[in-house]
This record gives structure tokens, C-alpha cells and sequence, in this order.
């Protein structure tokens, strides 16, 4: 309310830029179980991570570009389906990532500590 | 070790856009109390937040351009600094951002219960 109203674009670009770096360990979590691009939607949003398809399959095939993700075709229910997994190079990043982040948090909560609102 | 070492860059991006949404949040955090860009990377380090000056001040003039930080010249120990600090409106903003940050910590967290490595 207030304040941020003025500028919600301004606000909007920067929950996307902290968003984005998340989104990254999110998929690469999710994808520890090996799942086709709905399911993995639908387990993403049940986190409470709601992400278009138009920008996870891109990440997908991004992720898969740089051997963090490899996917396969498969029949599932009659269909054919392009099946993700997660790499084991893209576990290692995962775990770096996690660490990175924990510290981050670590850090951003001291900060709030030492200078409460 | 091991894999990531093989593109320790791809690491390094992924890190790089981690860190960055959070560094906003890190730094507006910290300039709820007003100081200086000395005073305030050395805060920042404090906290676990290491950021090269090259990287601090264009951020600073970034955020101050977007109305979320002022900034006023004023003497202090015989020399002229700028001290920096948060805005009605940067304070919102934090505030917002925050409350998406620790929603997409329980969302990453909630995805590596469900898929643990």
C-alpha cells in the first residue's frame, strides 16, 4: 500500500531478480524425483512456487543445456512425455547453491536483527 | 569438487544471480540505520555480505534513484562523506520484498523435504 503503489513495476523487477536466482533451486530440488513438465508444475506450485510454462520449459531446456538436468522421451498413459531428472553435476551445484543460500539468509537476518524496523 | 569444477563458471553465474535479489534486501536492511559506504560495507561484512565498493556505489545510486535510499553530504571527522539511508518508500519496498523472500525460503525448503538428495 502507499509508498509502493507508486512504483509497482520498480517492485515488481525486484522480487523477479530475487525470485529468479530461487527459482534455480527450486526446479533443481523438485527434480531429485524424476517427473514431465506438468506434474513438475503441479509439485512446484504446491510448494508455492507458481512459475508459467512459458518460462520453466526454457529453464528446463536451459538447465539440461548446462548438464544440471537430463531428459528423456517416454510413453506414460498412451502419451509420449519428455521426463527430467536431475544431474549428478546439477546435485553438486544444488548443494553449493543451498549452502550459498543458507548464508545468505543467515546474513540478511542478522542485518534485520541489528537494524529493526 | 568434482563435477562443478568442470564449469566453475556456470557455478559462479548461478551463485552471482542468487546472491543478487538478495544483496537489495541485504542493503536496505542495513541502511535502516544511517552510514556511510566505509561504515557500511564493513557492516555488510560483518553480517557475512561481501561486496567490492565497485559493486556498493553503483548500487547505492541505483536505489537512490529509485527513491528506496537518500543520501545527504555532510562533515565528519573533518571530511565530507555521504550518508546514506532507507526511505518511507525503500522501507515498503523492503518490507514487501522480505515477505517474498521468506515465502520462497519455505517453498525451497518444502521441495527438499519432499525430494531430500
Amino acid at each position: 500500500m502507499g509508498y509502493a503503489n507508486a512504483d509497482s513495476g520498480l517492485y515488481d523487477n525486484l522480487k523477479l531478480e530475487l525470485r529468479r536466482g530461487s527459482l534455480v533451486l527450486a526446479v533443481l530440488a523438485a527434480l531429485r524425483t524424476e517427473q514431465y513438465g506438468y506434474t513438475l508444475r503441479g509439485d512446484l506450485a504446491g510448494a508455492g512456487v507458481t512459475i508459467e510454462e512459458s518460462a520453466l520449459y526454457p529453464m528446463l531446456r536451459r538447465l539440461e543445456g548446462q548438464g544440471l538436468l537430463q531428459s528423456e522421451w517416454r510413453q506414460d498413459d498412451s502419451r509420449r512425455k519428455r521426463f527430467y531428472r536431475i544431474t549428478p553435476a546439477g546435485e553438486e551445484i544444488l548443494r553449493r547453491l543451498l549452502e550459498e543460500w543458507r548464508q545468505l539468509n543467515e546474513s540478511v537476518n542478522r542485518l534485520l536483527q541489528v537494524n529493526p524496523s
